[in-house]
């Protein structure tokens, strides 16, 4: 069992309540692929500059994440600055350098394409369609997207949306795309634009999913101390899609563990800077978190 | 089994993007009344001013609650204008006129004083004092508060949170009296100050729950249409105690099923501008739906 994720690869520099980092290994592939890795094998898609830190890419690898479609373009990394103050749900932007991100066009060796269980983590939609054209059969494609796209290329967006079976999107997101302020009708609009399936991330307050048979809610696992959220919703990912690839059913049960632990890997994400916790978690403290977490919300 | 809930009988004038009602019964004590009435007798403890309608008393009386200890005061009922937008989790407050409220001496009838039941509901944290007082035995206090009595008679709730079982507070109201960013934190730092449980509502995104023994936490019931949240936090209260008193017992399970209770009775009181869908609720209705969000949740 297999899954392929696309997305970035990130020099991340960030401060938050509980300290600062510079220049840490960052981006959706990233933390994605660190909660997937429990379940399956991970291939990553992605480019990186020439000024990639060759230790990272020697850090993925002792993980067990499948490199060879990670390609070194010439110029920068993409690098991602932010901040968050006391509302750990807000991520403050201060810089996006796109470096080599800008001209990437991703490619996926022959052995990779007959991967059914396909993640097009948050990136360009256009380069996203590309990667998905690349793919032979596909049984599971979920889709990430941000504000920026549904902003600036939202026709490229909606057409994906057409192509692909879950759509994961964050509550602003939701609301914006859709143009709904109530969660559960954001939710449904967005099924109608292609989707079969739609998670709305609710950073610290949880989860919402939606397809035409059910409706599953969950809270986040409650944490101690955040000490950062950045790729908490890519963790998510990683969590929820690996499980269902891992699984290779799609029954209602299915889906409601696979976000059980997506929501628990998500949890373990905020606990430490960057990839720190996830590249640490094991599959015997995850098992054991989403048991904690069903005695917490089971009455 | 008995209740006793001290708080406001209000004349609320809202606007939301369901609609817009003028001088329509609300306040904390009826809300929490509609609520509780379906697991117990409510006994209600209030003040109304000269100009109160009839039709109002009338109306609550037909639901079955208690009216012996409200009383009529000379002066204006107590006023509420306030407004939502669209985020609905939100209250613009536009004016409060607080009329007979503010020389508001609660009395207890002599044969009400054995109740041992007891919610005090969002009002001067003196008033809640002083009625506290009047009770002979108490097995279980529940106490509601908001951000202006924190700001302006923190001292006098701090000492009243000595002195009571169960704290419920909003987001906002949690993180500013404990001067904790992080709910859990917050929970705790609370607990510290008396209670020994505490519940932190958090409007859409549900509650969560803290004691020395448990977590517990649960999303709000997806609800599809919001037509107007004045009262969602007294109608959990309401479920919550009044769930409690009719079970008499306090254990890890009661209080599991109480929050889900409360949480269903929230989403009702949503569905209906000011008291009219939780008016007519029935328990049937409402353990259908505790069931249906039993569903939402269990993985």
């Amino acid at each position: 069992m297999s899954i392929i994720v696309l997305g970035t690869l990130a020099l991340d520099s960030v401060r938050t309540p509980s300290g600062e980092r510079q220049n840490i290994l960052g981006g959706s592939a990233a933390h994605f692929s660190m909660a997937a890795r429990l379940f399956t094998d991970v291939h990553l898609v992605a480019i990186v500059g020439s000024d990639f830190p060759k230790r990272y890419v020697g850090f993925l690898e002792k993980k067990g994440i499948i490199l060879t479609s990670v390609v070194k373009g010439e110029g920068r990394s993409f690098r991602w600055r932010g901040e968050y103050k006391n509302d750990l749900n807000t991520a403050i932007t201060l810089s996006t350098e796109l470096g080599v991100l800008s001209a990437f066009k991703p490619t996926v060796a022959r052995n990779q394409r007959g991967i059914e269980y396909i993640f097009l983590a948050n990136i360009d939609p256009e380069i996203q369609k590309h990667l998905l054209g690349h793919m032979r059969s596909t049984k599971l494609v979920g889709l990430d997207s941000m504000n920026y796209w549904i902003r600036n290329k939202r026709e490229s967006l909606r057409k994906l949306l057409r192509k692909i079976d879950i759509y994961l999107a964050n509550e602003g997101e939701a609301k914006e795309l859709s143009g709904e302020g109530n969660l559960l009708r954001a939710a449904k609009a967005l099924r109608k634009m292609g989707p079969s399936m739609v998670v709305i991330k609710k950073g610290e307050h949880g989860v919402l999913f939606y397809c035409d048979k059910f409706i599953f809610s969950l809270p986040a696992y409650p944490v101690h101390r955040i000490i950062d959220p950045t790729g908490a919703g890519d963790s998510f990912a990683g969590g929820f899609m690996g499980y269902l690839a891992k699984q290779r059913k799609l029954r209602g049960a299915d889906i409601k563990k696979a976000i059980a632990f997506g929501v628990t890997c998500a949890s373990f994400n905020v606990e430490g800077f960057g990839l720190n916790r996830t590249s640490k978690l094991t599959m015997k403290e995850l098992n054991c978190r989403v048991n904690k977490l069903r005695e917490c919300i089971n009455f």
